[in-house]
């Protein structure tokens, strides 16, 4: 994986794709890969392009340097200093990340270095987070006056609320067997094998049927807002539509006869 | 605890009742106790008669066999692949998973073996549960191009989101522990310890007024559906009732007066 | 910190300023600290002054005694036994316990001994908490026959909810290290160590921007009961109007000048 430091005049996104898997790599590492306009209006139109893209079926997001990312870029943000810059920034911001849960692909934050601030509800964002063991989280806004309330939305959607809490009351770094342990992250590996353990986790779904991770993906996130009853109600619906696909029937048919499944996928 | 495997046309599902327990055994061991029409039927018709028993205090919900339960019956359903049907089987099985909440008395999962799929899901609906070291979880659908949609309902009202997602994008087994851990499950122990540690929850329980458990439990989930105001307003109203019942009478006599006390239930 | 048994004619609530810290002991040692009408009335009266007073940035709560508190006061709700007393009870107490959420300043729990029933929901309902090694935690009205209907709404948004259905239905202990894994205290500390940590923690507070914290803590609680879409929303107005403030622009510049920020606060 590519960890040089680029020029100014390089792509703030560069994108790699590889058998299913496409790896958007935030390109700013001697910015520490910061979440300017540029780089949120790149990722957005990243993601935009994936989703539409039925050979992509795994999408990582990974960042160039030391750091995975820290957070929005706060000369920006001091360079224009008017509320109308601010509600822009902070909803595209919230839009793009949006856009992670809502793309039908799997999205891994692959996270080596610090992640702080939107950099941490990058990875709060996206649906599965693999970290090497020397990666780093925190909401460090509160630092500077200003309180990580978006990437607050994402990191309580993770974590429990004390916990979550604590991070954002007092920007303290928490480890990567703590962002373990408290639901932040899926595994937590070796630095060297952080790309093996991210390679493992997406060809695991890219063996799944394209249609049934897409709809399941889709159902998980719209069922968490419902009540149980209602999230019942909707989930038997999108089960019942999912069990007459071409892939479902394929799928138990291989199962029944104890062969691989043939998917035909979107 | 009956483990042979029993014939096709032993009863679904074998209830035995004693001080205050009924199990609920799964009894189609050969077929891993999968939750097919007619399992799923028995088991509702089971769980209505319960709820309306005072004599039972607690429902154990077990397995035959070696599985405690690998979800729906794949059989059946390639057999009858029409829309209605799914839907039918999906709203009906989803009922019975509700009315593991929705009855007067606490639900244990005695979880002694796999627990896939519908399987896992019918672990997270009961209110509590206890895995042997052995047992082990999975929403294996998505091998099958099926997204366990309506097992992520009770799944993800267990585990943390990244965790929950792990298990239905990858349909990877987790261990007994790596459950316990994520909350799926309240305790684990070695598998000759299973039925020990069940009795004494469950005497736990038995020990206490029915009123205040009932009441209580039916609380407990409602309030959960609610923003923070609106759970205290009706949690406080469910207290002061459970205050006016001779239980809590008896209940704060008793312990004024260091003796035990005698609850009329309901 | 002031530990020995006051005489009943002490106030209920004693309140110690200090840097910014107001600590307020609960006063009725001898009485387990239990959350009687009076107490509650002392507690909404302090919290309620605190919350408009700038000079307080971080507020304790803390017990006389050898516990923290116990919940409510049994015999005062058995001398008083009618509907409308318990109703007035539960709901000033729900009341005092919203505050301790809506108040600008972050509140801490000191938990130094046993926290039960309405004891536990205080712990809950605080922002943070430490607690000793040796403090414990149960839900335990149900061994008298009274839910902890109002203490489950703070303790089912802590841990997860087989967790907290097992406290609450078997009234039993759980100890520090297992409240800190399953989320109801961020830190377990020696006994001796308690105050210090609690010193470390309200310090880090303090050193951050008021308006900044006051803005966040109100945002957090309320994102929480919203949809993703909604949080988003919500939140990047609110920080696009924390990015406006005074604080946020001296932050900034102080971060990029690499020098220590004079807040100017609310």
């Amino acid at each position: 994986m590519k960890t040089s430091m680029p020029d100014h005049d390089d792509p703030y996104v560069v994108r790699a794709d590889g058998e299913g898997i496409a790896t958007l790599m935030l390109n700013r590492g001697h910015q520490f890969n910061s979440l300017s306009q540029g780089m949120i209006a790149a990722l957005q139109g990243q993601l935009d392009a994936i989703a539409q893209d039925p050979a992509v079926r795994v999408v990582v997001i990974a960042g160039a340097g030391k750091a995975f990312c820290a957070g929005h870029d706060l000369k920006e943000m001091r360079a224009n200093h008017d509320k109308a810059f601010m509600q822009d920034l902070f909803r595209s911001c919230g839009k793009m990340m949006m856009t992670l849960t809502q793309m039908p692909q799997p999205a891994i934050a692959r996270v080596h270095g610090i992640a702080t601030a939107a950099g941490c509800q990058l990875v709060s964002m996206c649906d599965l987070a693999i970290a090497a063991d020397t990666a780093r989280f925190a909401t460090s806004g509160i630092n500077v006056g200003l309180f990580c309330a978006t990437p607050g939305v994402g990191l309580s959607r993770n974590l429990g609320r004390k916990q979550a809490l604590e991070m954002l009351l007092t920007g303290d770094f928490i480890d990567a067997q703590t962002a373990l342990q408290q639901g932040l992250v899926n595994r937590v590996v070796a630095g060297d094998a952080l790309d093996a353990e991210i390679d493992k986790l997406a060809r695991s779904i890219i063996a799944k049927s394209s249609v049934a991770i897409g709809m399941g993906k889709q159902m998980f996130y719209k069922q968490l807002e419902m009540g149980l009853d209602a999230a019942y109600q909707y989930a038997s619906e999108v089960m019942a539509c999912n069990m007459m696909t071409e892939d479902a029937g394929e799928g138990i048919d291989a199962f029944i006869g104890k062969r691989k499944p043939a998917w035909k996928g979107y």
